[in-house]
């Protein structure tokens, strides 16, 4: 059950593949056709969006639902009630992608943070991966905590202030399954064990009114200079972008920086993974 | 002058016909050729809705018009004013077609409706259809009852609260093409004969600050399951959707509930619309 | 350094040049190729104004622009700030075009003017141009200005309000290049005299509170029947659109009323833009 997303077998589409396994580099080739396609896909998620903000509730979301499978050969759907993708796919007979649904969970992001640390580390099987910054409501590193566990002898740490801790569900998750995982206030001495530091923006539109806990939180661990050095040569640091002050900008020059590659990352694991729902493999 | 949404001629163009008569089926097979051009027609509505708002007034509507329309082969408009499109209509040397005008017309959800109707009852000569909710405001119905003018021996049925009853326009433009029309404040009874029941939403935003007069309106008449028992086997319920409340959820399952493939027909008419401005018949 | 629009040199582009010079016809003729490019760089453009609207500051902008060239072949933006397209492009390893950055410059429309110049009368050098209106923040009449001054013996009219008057940056500079400008307070002198009436609009946006300023300053100069008598039969009005009340709707059919094919030219002008950045010359 090992996710494999730049080796999938693909048959019978001799346009892009030429009777080859199916590679990433046959999905970058054929950007323009999937960005095209990209482009339309986000057009009716952001359309979605709107019209549930407007009236939200899950009979609305159903009947949207059924509207735009009408239209459509997928779904991409961001939402901001956690949950609101898995009630999608109840209701409709096309796949759904869930691009984000509030502080639950955001899988497109940890399928391309998985294949940036494979590339960038090598291997995912005995990583340490610290995990920092808004952990309560930051649903990246929600989502990402859980696609490790799909994997051997991880070990995770987690490192952020008290009042965004990581919750339960992952953490029961992660035990479960056999995850090593730890709690630390010690950002350094996890820099210097990891082969990822994996940075998260702490948002403030996640504290509501209470501005007196966004400025506790943020500003407290920040990736500069000084975590640098005591990171691994070979470790790297990762972060979801956009980032405000919590990597600090002269970080960007050191070859382990490794956030912008992981953008770009980011539209090619999304264009094989419509490929793969969308033709099959 | 029978309207024929399904038969048009059309003549060499051989990429998506074959020779033979342009069939829907034909325009369903070129999707992906219609839906770009779809996405950048909609996409230029968008922004002329914008611009329209920032200054509304006929002469920036003007000055929009012959800005467009020099980078544009045919104009899709929705305006929140009524006769906008005509007056635009008047403006232009490419086509226009009307995406709804405020309170005044919505002819292409009207083409969608009548197809629907053909498709789902097998005829429009004869039919009998009651119109229920907001007909006052309710740009669809009104267009509906026009088009439906334009079949033989059409009955309709006006039900919809005081405050938003069917205006006199199309009550006389009715009348002085021979439709009997009659008004009734008894749904049950409607429904027992009709072949279609036409719900549709009272708009909070039609209301202004009359929320009083909307509280009023909304409620007063649901196609629910008692409505679905005293219906014709046969007959259908539509609904241009959104719905909120006036057609409970669980009508949804019964295969008169139509709504959901007149929607998808949307797509279809509005690809047929297109491909006749744009390559003639 | 002659800057050509309309006869680029370009080669080992068979499928659109046919081994051809480069001529804006041949760009015309790949419209649906180039139009759907447009579309998708300005859906980027719009994207990265929004984010940059939510958290301005230049570390920010260099975040977006390392982000998005990792997804793009180019980039077109339009930014609030004065200068932040520069900035963007010492960032950039891809080009950026500058499509407006708040009050500064405003280069692909002057691209078009300085095209729309040459059709209508036939030459670039030796030209009168009077510039008229809010010449302080309209970034169209700056970067015109800008332009006029690569061409040889042109002669430049500023006139506008006393408090919207051409900033010195651009008197400067075009004292520097030899060319022969002067402010006027006389519409008709100067309209008897020019090639060309360019004319724009008041802009509210740019008074901020100073709503007593931008009423002083609307309305005083205004394009009408009688400025056009004074004008020569060759000479021609243009606009950037959107236009309210400063040419008067009469003026629109004579036939020296340049604007909508001003407006027309843009399109194409930044087809060959795209093309040229793309594909080279």
């Amino acid at each position: 059950n090992r996710m494999q997303c730049c080796a999938l077998e693909i048959e019978d589409i001799p346009a892009y593949t030429n009777g080859k396994k199916f590679q990433l580099d046959d999905v970058i080739e054929a950007q323009q056709f999937d960005r095209d396609t990209l482009n339309a896909i986000f057009e009716v998620a952001r359309e979605m969006e709107k019209v549930e903000k407007k009236s939200p509730g899950s009979q609305i979301l159903k009947d949207t639902i059924r509207t735009v499978e009408g239209y459509s050969d997928i779904i991409v759907m961001r939402h901001f009630e956690s949950g609101a993708a898995r009630r999608a796919a109840a209701t409709a007979d096309i796949p759904i992608i869930n691009a984000g649904d509030g502080p639950g969970q955001h899988p497109t992001q940890a399928l391309l943070d998985v294949y940036t640390i494979e590339r960038e580390i090598g291997k995912l099987d005995g990583i340490r991966v610290g995990l920092v910054g808004d952990l309560a409501n930051g649903r990246t590193v929600r989502s990402l905590a859980y696609l490790l566990a799909k994997y051997q002898d991880v070990k995770i740490y987690f490192v952020s202030p008290d009042v965004v801790k990581m919750k339960d569900d992952i953490k029961d998750y992660l035990t479960s399954r056999g995850v090593q995982w730890e709690e630390s206030a010690d950002l350094m001495e996890v820099a210097s064990k990891c082969d990822v530091v994996y940075q998260t923006r702490i948002q403030r539109e996640r504290f509501g009114e209470r501005i007196d806990l966004y400025e506790e939180a943020r500003g407290k661990y920040i990736v500069d200079k000084d975590v640098l050095k005591v990171m691994q040569k070979h470790a790297v640091v990762m972060h979801p972008l956009p980032r405000l002050d919590e990597i600090t900008v002269d970080v960007d020059s050191d070859p382990r920086a490794a956030y912008f590659r992981q953008a770009k990352n980011g539209l090619y694991i999304r264009m094989a993974l419509l490929k793969l729902l969308l033709v099959g493999w």
